[in-house]
């Protein structure tokens, strides 16, 4: 089975090819404010790599999010196209999910950390001793201070922190944390595309996986536009 | 400190750059008989990423060894020809220390395992729990049953296994260590570059860093060529 993966929710985009249990080809690349222009180009040149065409493709495989509103949505519309035109299924998987997999096998709980802007953070915690994680506090939009409550009440152990998010808000953390809290060594920070290989073949194995146009974003609060609109609507109807 | 990491030990090439702790750009390939071709339109493709030239990098980090002769050899010489025209330093990693960090925080001792070919395996074991690996069993090369009874002896805990030595040899490792053998997840057998530059970043500050010319492989064993010529010289000299 030949699966295109890739995670678009942060300013580290990520696009990797496995054949089955062998990944092919991965690249991590910098995005912030030129995803639209890379992102296809990136995959093109890892097909070739494999000698693949798009049609090769059995399962398209994207981060739903949390993440970027615009990385999301750029990511998903852009694996609905090439999944819709080699008419193949999709499989979508939570950007935190993915994250935390950087951590795989590990005894410790993984608290994956993206930066939600506005103060807030979206993060989740999981336990990743297996191959597939499994949430321990489900993925979440919430300010930092509000969310280490959350993780204090829930565990007394020591949990890695990763993440742009975990980076940003790193000296509060510590402060709340104390020793308990471990920080990712600098290249486990970025999500890695290659682990939603892992997930896609999961969601494949367990028939979750569906036709382009049901890959859908999963934005955890709505949109500053989504907002606008309401409040706008608010205003014509008070 | 930018940095320009590689690997080129084994089927799947890695280069990564860092900007002293921030990953900009990182991609995995699969390189097997077209290294040659693939590796420099590969650095020169993720510079243009970061906006880079190759004069603006501050040191060239690769994976000297153990692995395949002519990856490591064609990886090895291309960062002496960049260095030297950069008139910047080297510094040189092992491509198993590199490979342990994909476990990077684990509290479990890791065993990365690269095939050496003659039915031998190039392997090691490290202490992974801090950001970098400190051996527990140095770098090796032997029959994989030697070195898994020289593991056996070394530790009574489960191991992670990594690597495509791993891979090859799996069904002769679960045989012998039982449930003490957790392996790898298949995104986490390929190293990444990304790590070298954790590495590099670490003999920069400990002064480890050296001319170009003095970036040289490590191959723990003799190659095919020199056996072939000290034997030819003993049937001269006999």
């Amino acid at each position: 089975m030949k699966i295109l993966a890739i995670d678009t929710s942060t300013a580290m985009a990520t696009v990797a090819i496995a054949d089955g249990e062998k990944i092919i080809a991965e690249s991590q690349f910098s995005a912030d404010r030129t995803l639209s222009s890379r992102l296809i180009p990136e995959i093109k040149r890892i097909l070739v790599i494999a000698g693949w065409a798009v049609a090769d493709i059995d399962l398209f495989a994207a981060s739903i999010g949390p993440g970027s509103f615009t990385g999301v949505r750029g990511g998903v519309a852009t694996m609905q196209g090439l999944a819709l035109a080699a008419g193949k299924p999709c499989a979508g998987f939570s950007s935190l999910t993915l994250l935390s997999m950087n951590f795989s096998l590990s005894s410790r709980l993984v608290c994956p950390m993206l930066d939600a802007r506005k103060s807030e953070v979206y993060a989740a915690l999981y336990d990743c001793s297996t191959s597939i994680p499994s949430p321990v506090i489900n993925d979440c939009v919430m300010p930092p201070d509000s969310f280490l409550d959350q993780l204090r009440q829930t565990t007394d152990k020591q949990v890695i922190f990763a993440g742009e998010g975990a980076l940003r808000y790193r000296d509060l953390i510590a402060g709340r944390m104390a020793d308990r809290a471990i920080f990712a060594p600098f290249p486990l920070n970025p999500s890695r595309a290659a682990h939603g290989a892992t997930l896609a073949l999961e969601l494949f194995e367990s028939g979750d996986c569906f036709a382009p146009s049901r890959l859908l974003p999963v934005y955890l609060r709505a949109s500053d536009a989504e907002i606008n609109r309401s409040s706008k609507l608010r205003a014509f109807n008070p």
